[in-house]
């Protein structure tokens, strides 16, 4: 484990600690810490886990071997953390904003790139002189929603996510619907994220194109090992990709300023000039000819799609250093700021070099700009790498992002009883596993079903993440009503403006994105709500039902006859052995039921039955014509039930194999019996093992 | 049930006939026959079955409801049969060959056309004027065989398959290789016969040759159905389709002689001029300048598969009418007379009409001879679609035959312990269902494989039966050797020249079809037969582990303690079932255990057992910091059953609900505790049910 470089020494010393943990708890976990025998005075119940631990013999009776399955596990994720390791690192600023801004600037690289294709096929070239206005347009938004976030912080220090803040101003109904909205958007991140990632991989090595959707599948598939492995906001790891990604973004764009003003910075010269000549020719009838405002409108919903990640912030207040709220806030404005002069200065350099938004998605804007004010000289082709690089790794990056928040809005959905419980439940490295699995396919699927088109993505995306600023901005607005703490009319300005922007945005989005796929996410978001608060109905029933006098139920009297029945098929060793157990249990009555679907081979029990002479254990054999050995069994048992007098232990011999193939060879016959009477109220199914050994070559000969 | 029209007035009253037997059985399943009480003197164990049933009340505690699988299994197929109504129909001759000889007499459908195909290829339209050779060349084959097999008839009049009278004269082992081939050999007379059906039924309507596969895949699924239905052998309804195709070939030739002697039968006009010339031009090459002795030999191989289905009669004998080995005799002479008939007529017919072998698999030359011969008229149009439906309903009833012969040769693999004992289980409607559905996979494969090609599927064909021939036949002249009984000598003549014979087709064709599949079966054989052995000393391990002092066990003093634990996750009424059903066992000791991976929540759980005040059920908790219960369950359990002096009860709550998707909310750490646990000698796990009800609507608001 030690061995790998790839993780930062901090990382590997905190990974020794949990190993050291784990391996000292493999001797005190099973260890009794209390026995609390309460007879006549209750004693007090205490985990006395501070207790040194006190290693057990060599050949200690609990050295048992350990499952394939959880070895596997260990070797590929390492050890098992201890609960007591889940402890967060607290980050200064200049590493929470690498933590937190990847998904949120990662943007910047792809949201030019996609107000121009929207500009570019109603409006030719005359896309390059809008594109810098529909910018700034998605800039003031910006704004508003940074200090819409900023009320956020401040007013919700410890968890101030959209499903929180929606619960406690609209309850938890609403919650779940911006809930829902950010789950179905951090999947499209993920798939978004992948998909420009590979498509900044491809720009730099074209002879890639045609792998495009087995790279962004290896693309998640390598966050999903990491995040299960448990390497998650491990703060410093984070920053390379991101400071490299802002400083050579930097770079560019102060070189290509530095170009324009020396006047040595042209228009791109594409190879296909056909394109060219007919946009230049559209552009001129567009321009002169009155170009719509659907357009423009039109591409400032796409725009929205810059401003994603914007929330990541105020979900994780709690990870920053103290004070946590003020530093968190500090962080989020330098965000905003990095994101605005990242898109901005792209947008301006695009409406000067003139980058064509290709079909294909390849070679992408950015890739076009860099290769345009970087040169293709030495230097040049090496800082041109590097863009893509970095570009690529802050996507990826970014999609990691929504592997930590949506897991953990799952698991509050969950906490609440709104999805299954299953997604509460830490996994083998501490991470909520399920959540984490069940996000990587989604958004597999999503990626293989659109061909890792970002084109086609982009028209699901920023729904979500709308929605729920909507939601969260309007919840602001009502908790500055309801506790009209000084400045709430200020923090009712800005929260109510944030958002009717962001539902503005959400509109026109909807508005020109339904038929290309937007459609999916409005279908989606009331079904999944609507599955939510069934599934939430079910568990209120259930609780209900199981709490109902359960403690009244615990002391009740117990009832006054005791039956034991063992089935066997024959009697072999796994019979006897259940025969055996059955004698131990001495219960009121007890006998052997077998299911006579073979008449001679009844006979043939019966027989053997006699000549054993076995005392205490009468044999009853029970006809069954219709050779439904299951019902029969769950008729002689039910008969035993009925009156609600008797408990009943049904014994099924169960046979243990080694291997697979070996179960494979016999019937399910026991598995059947125990799944038809453990339905009835009383019937307790007990499987007596028995250990079947491993073939020994020589015992068997092949032909009798 | 009685609507369906397409069943014959003997099935159904046969029908009737069971479902009163099954509607009594209700009541007679599950009485208790017998109780052997075996104290001091062993009492007999008698089943009285003959008692005439006493119905139970109406509300008699049997009166449970039916599983949903086994309302839809009575629904699709009809009530359950009981095993007594396993009778086979006796036979008469004229039944018996309508029953044994679809899959003989269907092999003259495409025979011919599969000579001509390997002729064309190389000798053009001299293929013409060598069918007729080939084709008699194998009706000497045929002619052996016949004489073989009428020997293994008079010798073996209970069961004559290869199986058996391979086992009876070689041993078990090569009785394996005997039947494998068998087994392999009814695959692929589904795929054939099936796939030629289609190809019948597109030549009568070309616009149906693009669902070739579907058409294909449907013919096999009626089949299934059927068979899993039971409508196995029902001689009648056999009787339309067979004696329906003799008789319409027959109208064909008869008419086609006529026309030929009156000088009006003409060459079919090919409206592919091209293939014709180019034939044409090959042909004489062939002809003049040396065709080899390879092609012959390559068409006599594939003319093999007009014999294939010889042996049918031979494993059926026992459904003959007394006396019934003479009978079978009469029959398979019968039998191979009309397929000699048959397939040397359409030979001769072909070699004057000239129909070519497409590539396609259709207009199939019996259509096109039979197109020449009937003409294109209103009467000629009309017998022409009677020919195409004959050909299709005798070759899906060849198909049918395998369905009968599969299950039940591989139930005799299995109960030699060759193969999963499940193939030996007769179901719902007492056939065997579970051979039923593999044959009817593989052969689906192979059609979707090989695109439901004959020309394909060909070429793996007749090895199997060829193999099966040749050591039945090899078997048969051993056992006359052996027994020496009066005419053993002519015996030994017939049968091994009928092996060697065998062999030379055998050869021949794995000769000419090695390359083109032959090699899959030639490679499967081996390999399926070590398989078998492996499985044999498998069983026969096991069942020697299971034997081993069975008796001596069975009477095994009980271990000197018995202790309970129950496992808990909660306090809830499923929990408080567990622990009253532990108190009803009344062991030496208990404690519920409670597996702490959440400190807060085991705290609570503490303080609410302390609250209670539960009396002799102490709590015990067990530290668990990385999360591991089933391990640490596992653990706990392992220090009691150490020192094998104390048989442990371990209790899980087991919640029963109602629907899939409920139980799909909740994670399975019962059944992964009772997986893990179950491992221990003496650890007896039992699932104590609490059944949880349906959700009543009003019960749970959506928001709390």
């Amino acid at each position: 484990m030690l061995t790998l470089l790839s993780r930062g020494p901090a990382v590997r010393s905190q990974e020794r600690k949990y190993r050291r943990v784990a391996t000292a708890s493999v001797f005190t976990r099973a260890r009794v810490l209390d026995w609390a025998v309460m007879q006549t005075e209750p004693k007090p119940v205490a985990i006395s886990r501070a207790d040194p631990p006190k290693p057990f013999p060599a050949r200690s009776p609990i050295d048992l071997p350990e499952s394939r399955r959880y070895r596997l596990k260990s070797r590929l994720l390492g050890p098992p953390l201890p609960t007591d390791a889940l402890e967060h690192e607290r980050l200064g600023i200049p590493t929470a904003l690498a933590v937190f801004s990847s998904d949120c600037i990662s943007s910047s690289a792809y949201a030019t790139e996609e107000i121009l294709r929207v500009l570019f096929v109603a409006a030719g070239a005359a896309a390059f002189s809008l594109v810098v206005g529909v910018t700034i347009a998605m800039l003031v938004v910006l704004a508003f929603l940074i200090l819409s976030y900023r009320e956020t912080i401040r007013e919700y220090p410890t968890a101030g996510g959209a499903y929180m803040v929606t619960r406690d101003n609209f309850g938890l109904l609403p919650a779940q619907v911006a809930g829902v909205s950010l789950l179905t958007d951090y999947v499209l991140t993920v798939a978004v994220s992948t998909a420009a990632g590979t498509a900044a991989l491809v720009s730099a090595f074209p002879g890639l194109a045609s792998y495009s959707v087995p790279i962004t599948l290896g693309f998640i598939g390598v966050i999903v090992f990491m995040n299960l492995k448990g390497v998650r906001e491990s703060g410093k790891a984070f920053a390379v990709p991101t400071y490299f990604f802002i400083a050579i973004m930097g770079l560019m764009l102060v070189m290509g300023l530095y170009k324009l003003a020396a006047g040595n910075l042209g228009v791109i010269p594409h190879a296909d000039g056909m394109l060219k000549a007919k946009h230049q020719g559209r552009a001129i009838d567009g321009i002169f000819y009155g170009l719509g405002l659907g357009v423009m409108l039109h591409a400032f919903a796409v725009s929205g799609t810059a401003v994603t990640g914007v929330e990541a912030i105020s979900n994780g207040v709690t990870a920053f250093r103290k004070p946590e709220w003020l530093n968190a806030r500090k962080t989020l404005v330098i965000m905003g700021s990095v994101l605005a002069t990242l898109f901005l200065g792209l947008s301006y350099m695009a409406s000067h070099v003139h980058p064509v938004p290709y079909e294909t998605g390849f070679p992408t804007v950015i890739s076009q700009v860099g290769k345009q004010v970087f040169g293709t000289g030495g230097l040049g082709s090496v800082l041109f790498y590097a863009l893509q690089a970095g570009t690529m790794l802050i996507l990826v990056l970014a999609a990691n992002t929504s592997f930590a928040d949506f897991p953990r809005l799952a698991s509050f959905h969950a906490g609440d009883n709104f999805m299954p419980k299953q997604l509460t439940k830490r996994g083998h490295r501490l991470v909520f596993s399920n959540g984490i699995l069940f996000l990587a396919i989604t958004a597999a699927v999503l990626v293989i079903a659109t061909g890792a088109k970002i084109e086609v993505l982009i028209s699901m995306y920023a729904i979500g993440v709308f929605a729920s600023f909507t939601l969260s901005q309007s919840g602001m607005a009502k908790h500055h009503l309801r506790k009209k703490e000084p400045g709430w009319r200020k923090g009712i300005f800005i929260n109510a403006t944030g958002a009717v922007l962001s539902l503005v945005v959400l509109l026109i989005f909807i508005r020109f994105k339904f038929n290309q796929g937007a459609w999916v996410v409005i279908l989606l978001v009331p079904i999944m709500v609507s599955v939510l608060v069934r599934l939430n109905k079910q568990y209120t029933a259930e609780a209900g039902q199981l709490e109902h006098e359960a403690r009244a139920a615990a002391t009740a009297p117990i009832l006054p006859r005791h039956v034991v029945i063992v089935f066997i098929a024959r009697l072999d060793q796994s019979a006897a052995r259940a025969i055996q157990y059955a004698r131990a249990l001495m219960p009121d009555e007890m006998r052997a039921v077998h299911i006579a679907w073979d008449r001679s081979a009844a006979e043939q029990l019966a027989e053997e039955w006699r000549e054993l002479g076995l005392s205490r254990v009468p044999l009853e054999l029970v006809d069954c014509p219709d050779r439904r050995i299951a019902r029969s069994a769950l008729e002689v048992v039910a008969r035993e039930v009925a009156g609600g007098k008797t408990e009943v232990s049904v014994l099924l011999p169960h046979r243990l194999y080694r291997r697979l193939w070996h179960r494979l060879l016999h019937d399910h016959t026991g598995d059947e019996i125990a799944d038809a009477v453990s339905k009835l109220e009383h019937a307790n199914v007990t499987m007596v093992p028995f250990q079947m050994g491993l073939l020994a070559a020589t015992e068997a000969p092949p032909s009798a």
